[in-house]
């Protein structure tokens, strides 16, 4: 069962606005079994947007269009579907309701062009909004299930985890797609590429194998459509037995993810000393539900003085060595453990960009638990925010080898 | 002048990868006068790109083909295209030494994969790839210009700002496309867009109006092609003075780059004391170039001794108000002042989830420079990290607000 998604909007093709929903609609029309085939941008043109639902509708059962049903004069989606399946515009008193107790909650005075997104297509089924005003609407034609959704992603999101996926399923006969991952960092695409070579030669056509790279990491995705899922298990196993200590994980989460189950399940804290991350790190720890369990937090310090101040270090230290060297990183690290109380703490200290003094782009970054330290150097080729999340990138991944290193436990 | 952009890869459409290239190439067209039009997405399928290459190729004179070039045998784009242009494969001895450099100068080994990126249709001219190993390819069919890139963005974007737009702009007459941007924060679409209702009945048809909204701001992106710059400009004060203190930018910049400017012009430093937010606020500075001249570090404590020990909070303020109370916001500030010495310090402390004793995610933020001192609350509606997403918003608006506050200067 493949699916099209259509997104509506100038701001996308423009570029103002990067597209996320396609993505996670990607994702979760993947789980129940539907192959997203096609995704068409469209902007705010009638003839583009009719030319696009046609055409889509000739590939595909399944049409999903976001985007195009806001409040204001741009937004011309609605008047457009409902005329394309043949309807009118009805005031729908369920949502007017709604739409008025949206803004008495929030204390925001109301629009006439807010209370105008009660009028819905009588042709169309309402998919219940509860984060936003603008319902989302199931048109159904020639067996063919056509969403319309509105473009703001928490919106989005919840209606078809509310409703439009259910329908989806109670729709179609659905088959099985079953995805396997393997999480590996610290070689790249073509690297992991070759260690596979020859096992990869051997594997079921109907089991499909995707490399993805991103800063350091590569994610290897194994795809298998009716495929039986001890069989995907046998094949991910023994990939990940190739790769051995570059994964980190057999399942689709992130690499802090990761981390954050080894410091729980190890029932160890954490604190940062951040000079070029800036607060990157901590950022990242606290993205995770339950980091209160093992972060304690984050020394930014982005001057010499405040380093000093806080972390303790000697300013004879930053002189001798300058303050992106080894020995300040270790020193910020072994600040970090004792101002926060922490079993391991993590300093990073870099040049993101060239310096007026001609230094090139650069990073230090150290951790320690009081007894064992390690440090790694790396220069940094990219861009200065780019150059950040390499850092980042290479932080986690000294961190979760010190974490499975049986010589630190 | 139309464009279309061709995205390649199934990690695409099954949502593993968010295109982000596609946004920056719409930018960059429509800074030299092409409108990207269309945007078709499709998987690692011969007949799919095929067909989507051909239908493009109907619609515009300018097709954009991102991804499938990397090494691994499930990139299949560049002998299609060899095929579709009606050439073959050939060495470019070029392209073959800057691969062997390539790995040479990483110390990383050369595999027989990577040598085949050397491999080049004869039909193709070749677009230098400075940070990677797959060249970018132009071909040319009845006046059109056809570009494959690879998908990794660093790269296709250096190809393009090197290369490729040069290309665009010597083979094609190209209107006179400018953009104005008037960029608000603190009030949503609707309430804007009625703001400047009778304003806007009176714009000329040439120029289109968009409302950008996003967490709290609302970006207006004025577009005109082939109008005068004058008129533009007219049009972009009209509705910047309309709109009054809602406005923090009239160009195309963020809310943390507008108070950047605002703080290197006023010579004042920054710090920060961050719970909930736990290094969003610094990392948040610290992504700005130049931001060593004004932010001098975070103090993130996520736990209470954190914020007794590091900011030397009275434990008895927290138990007396709780840690998500204004006195600790306030505290937290004044700690933040002192420690790093700075100017003006900012404080957030919140719940970012419903606590398991029943308490709503909200936020206190409080901001102070030793003499005036501000604070908000708010509820935050949303899920984990959106909600810190959402206290970044409401920290940044109240940072901004201080900083051009006359009472404060």
């Amino acid at each position: 069962m493949n699916a099209s998604i259509i997104t509506i909007g100038d701001e996308l093709l423009i570029g103002q606005t990067i597209d996320t929903n396609s993505a996670w609609l990607g994702q979760q029309l993947n789980q129940i079994g539907v192959w997203v085939n096609r995704r068409v941008a469209v902007g705010d043109e009638k003839s583009e947007i009719e030319e696009a639902l046609s055409a889509e509708l000739k590939r595909n059962k399944i049409v999903i269009i976001t985007g195009g049903l806001g409040p204001t004069a741009d937004d011309i989606t609605k008047p457009l579907l409902c005329n394309y399946f043949g309807g009118h515009l009805i005031n729908n008193e369920a949502v007017e309701k709604h739409v008025r107790a949206f803004f008495e909650k929030r204390n925001r005075p109301m629009l006439d062009v807010n209370i105008l997104q009660a009028q819905v297509p009588n042709v169309a089924q309402i998919l219940w909004n509860r984060y936003g005003t603008a319902p989302g609407m199931l048109f159904t034609k020639n067996d063919a299930l056509i969403f319309s959704l509105p473009g703001v992603p928490l919106e989005m999101k919840d209606i078809m985890l509310t409703s439009g996926l259910e329908k989806i399923k109670n729709t179609f006969d659905l088959p099985k797609i079953i995805h396997k991952t393997i999480n590996t960092a610290g070689k790249g695409e073509s690297f992991v590429a070759a260690m596979l070579q020859n096992t990869i030669a051997t594997m079921p056509t109907e089991i499909k194998l995707a490399y993805l790279p991103n800063l350091g990491q590569v994610k290897l995705r194994l795809t298998g459509i009716n495929v039986p899922e001890h069989l995907m298990i046998e094949w991910q196993n023994k990939i990940a037995s190739q790769l051995g200590h570059l994964v980190f994980a057999t399942e689709d989460i992130s690499l802090q993810q990761a981390i954050t189950n080894l410091l729980i399940s190890k029932h160890k804290t954490i604190a940062c000393a951040e000079s070029c991350t800036g607060g990157l790190l901590g950022n990242t720890f606290t993205d995770i539900s339950g980091s209160s369990n093992f972060f304690l937090g984050s020394a930014v310090c982005y001057n010499n003085q405040a380093k000093h101040t806080i972390l303790g270090i000697n300013y004879t230290i930053i002189e001798t060595n300058t303050a992106v060297s080894e020995q300040v990183a270790i020193a910020m690290a072994n600040g970090a453990l004792q101002l926060y109380k922490s079993d391991i703490a993590i300093a990073t200290t870099g040049y993101l960009e060239s310096t007026t003094d001609g230094k090139e782009p650069q990073v230090w970054i150290a951790i320690t638990d009081g007894v064992n330290t390690k440090t790694i150097y790396q220069p940094l080729p990219y861009a200065r925010v780019k150059n950040k999340e390499l850092v980042l990138s290479f932080t986690l991944r000294l961190l979760f080898s010190f974490l499975t290193d049986v010589n630190n436990n």
